[in-house]
C-alpha cells in the first residue's frame, strides 16, 4: 500500500468520529422530487426544450439539499449511477457535481455503480471510476482524476479478468471496492443461489474467491478495503459471510424500505462492532412522502430525511450495542 | 410482442442484406487515436483547460470516421461506454453523439455497458438505455428516449431481480439484450467456472435459466430477442452452449486482437447460418497502429480500418460457409 491513510481505515475513523454506521443512497427518482425543485431547476435552463437538462438540474438541487440534511449523521453517501446516466450527459454532470459537493461536506463516497467488465474495458472502468485517465490537452496527454469515489460496487461475474484492475488501484490510490456477493432482493438471485458441487451456493464459492483475491489489500484497522455487498434481508447469509471473509467490511443495503429491519441489518458484524456500513436510500431521502413516521409536507422534504437519518442513525446503533462491542 | 418488427429480426434481415455477421466494436482508447484528430478537437473547444472535454471530441471526430469506413462491411457497431464514461459527461456526450450518427448510417446499435442491478434500479437501467423515462419539460412530466441502442448487454448476476425489466422492454419496444454468459477473457473467469451440483460449470447454469426466462421473446425469425455473448476464444463451449440455448443469437468478441480465429468465432452458429454475430474492436478500428496486415501511416486509419473490416467480413464469411449454409 502507498503512504496514503487507505479507504478502509478512513471509512472506520469517520464511523468512530460521528458515532455512525449510516450511509444514505442518493437514488433521486423524479416522481417524489418536489415539484418546487423542478420550476427552480427549469429557471436555470435557458433551453426550455431539454427536459434531461431541467430533471438533471433539479436532481442536483434535491440532492444538496439532502446532502446538506444529513452530513453530520450519515458517514457514506451513495450515489446509484443509474439513476443519473437514465438523463444522458446531463444526468452524468448532476452526478459529477453531487459526488463535488458531498466531498466538500466531509462525506465519504460510495459510488455504486456495479461495474463488470474484463481487460482493457475493466481497466478504464477502474481509472474513470476511481484512478487517473489520460486526457489530451494542449501540452500533450496529461492525467486527470475521473469520478474520484473513495469505493464503488462491483460485479464479480468476469472473475479476476476483471477485479484485477480494480486491486490494482486499490493498492495504488487507496481506495476501496465493494463486491457483490448476495444482493437484498426478495426473491433471492436464483444466480447467486445455484448448488455448487462442494454442497455450497454460488454466492459462498464467490466469497471465497474474492477473500483469496483481496489478499495484501488490508488496512491498519484490521478490515480490508475489498470488502462485500450483503442485503440486510438474508442476516443468516450475513452470518455465514462473516465466517468466510471474516475481515470484509460488509456494505447492506436493504435496510429500511426494502424490509430489512436494523437487526437483520447488523447480523454480520464483528464483535468489535465494525465490518458493517448499512444503507438506506428512499426511507432516508424521500421520507416527506415514502415514510410513516416521517411523512410530511414537500417543502419539508429535507428536515423529514434529517429526522429519518436521526432515526436510523440511532436504530442502527441499538442493534449494533446489542450485537456487539460499540466501536467507539 | 408489439406490431414493430423486433430487435432480433432485424438484426437477420440486416444480415441478409449486408452478407455480413461482422460487428465493429467503438472502443476509442485515446493512445491510439492519432494526435492531428487532437488538435482538430482541441479548436472546437473553447476552453482551453478542459482536457476531457477534448478528448471527448476527438473521440467523436475519430468515431465518424470509422463508422463512415465500415457502414457498409458491419451490420452493428457495439460501442463500449466504459470508454466513454471514463470522461464523464462530456464523454456520454460522446457517446449518444456517436450513436445518433452511426444509426443515421443504417447501423443497428449493441450498447456494451454490461449492467447489472436489481428493483427499481435495474428499471432505470433498463429504461435509460433502451426505453424511455420521466423528464420534467415546462409542461410537466413526460417521456422521452435515452440512449435508445437497438440492444444492449447485461450481467446475470442479480437474477430475475435485475432481468426482468431488461426483459419487459424487450417485450415493449422491439429491442434485445445479450446477457454474458461466458466471456472470452484467458484464462477463464473463475466465478463462470464453478463446478455445480449437477456435475456441470456455473455458466451452464446461468445458460439455462437465462433461456427459461425468455420465453415468449422470440422473433418471426425464430431466433430469440434474449441472447447471450459467448466468447470467439472458447469454441467447444460455443457449441455447447448452441445445445443448451438452441434458438440464442450469439455475440461473440474475442475474435481479432483477443486472439480468437474466425473459425472459433463461428462455432456456436446453428446449421442454417444463423445465430452469431462476431465483434472485432481494436483489430478493426485501430488497424492502421495494431494490425500486421494493414499497418498504415497514422492519417489513413480510416482507410486501414476499412480493408481489416472488409477482410474480416470476409474470413467470418468463409469460416461461416464451413459450418454452414450462408444465411442469404
Amino acid at each position: 500500500m502507498g503512504s496514503f491513510v487507505s479507504f478502509v481505515d478512513r471509512l472506520v475513523d469517520k464511523i468512530s468520529e460521528k458515532r455512525s454506521i449510516l450511509c444514505v443512497g442518493l437514488d433521486p427518482q423524479p416522481q417524489w422530487i418536489p415539484e418546487e425543485i423542478f420550476k427552480e431547476a427549469s429557471e436555470q435552463v435557458k433551453d426550455d426544450e431539454n427536459a434531461k437538462e431541467i430533471t438533471a438540474r433539479a436532481i442536483l438541487i434535491f440532492n444538496k439539499a439532502i446532502i446538506e440534511a444529513v452530513k453530520d449523521l450519515a458517514v457514506v453517501v451513495k450515489p446509484q449511477i443509474a439513476f443519473y446516466e437514465a438523463y444522458g450527459s446531463s444526468g452524468i454532470w448532476a452526478f459529477e457535481e453531487t459526488i463535488k459537493f458531498a466531498k466538500k461536506q466531509g462525506l465519504l463516497i460510495i459510488e455504486d455503480a456495479k461495474r463488470c467488465d474484463g481487460g482493457d474495458t475493466a481497466k478504464f472502468y477502474a481509472q474513470g471510476h476511481l484512478g487517473e485517465i489520460d486526457v489530451f490537452s494542449k501540452s500533450g496527454f496529461v492525467k486527470e482524476k475521473g469520478v474520484d469515489a473513495d469505493a464503488m460496487t462491483v460485479i464479480p461475474w468476469t472473475g479476476l479478468a476483471g477485479l484485477d484492475h480494480f486491486i490494482r488501484i486499490v493498492k495504488e490510490k487507496g481506495k476501496g471496492i465493494f463486491v457483490v456477493v448476495k444482493t437484498s432482493f426478495r426473491p433471492n438471485s436464483a444466480i447467486e443461489q445455484i448448488p455448487t458441487a462442494k454442497g455450497t451456493k454460488m454466492w459462498e464459492e464467490a466469497a471465497l474467491l474474492i477473500k483469496q483475491w483481496a489478499q495484501r489489500c488490508g488496512g491498519k484497522s484490521g478490515l480490508n478495503n475489498i470488502g462485500v455487498v450483503v442485503g440486510a434481508t438474508y442476516p443468516e447469509e450475513a452470518s455465514k459471510m462473516r465466517e468466510i471473509y471474516p475481515d470484509a467490511f460488509f456494505l447492506v443495503p436493504g435496510y429500511g424500505a426494502q424490509g430489512g429491519g436494523a437487526e437483520g441489518a447488523v447480523a454480520g458484524v464483528r464483535e468489535d462492532g465494525l465490518g458493517v456500513i448499512v444503507n438506506s436510500s428512499r426511507g432516508i431521502i424521500f421520507a416527506y412522502e415514502r415514510s410513516e413516521k416521517f411523512k410530511d409536507k414537500p417543502e419539508n422534504f429535507a428536515e423529514s430525511a434529517k429526522k429519518a437519518a436521526e432515526f436510523s442513525r440511532d436504530e442502527l446503533n441499538q442493534a449494533l450495542e446489542k450485537k456487539a462491542n460499540l466501536p467507539w
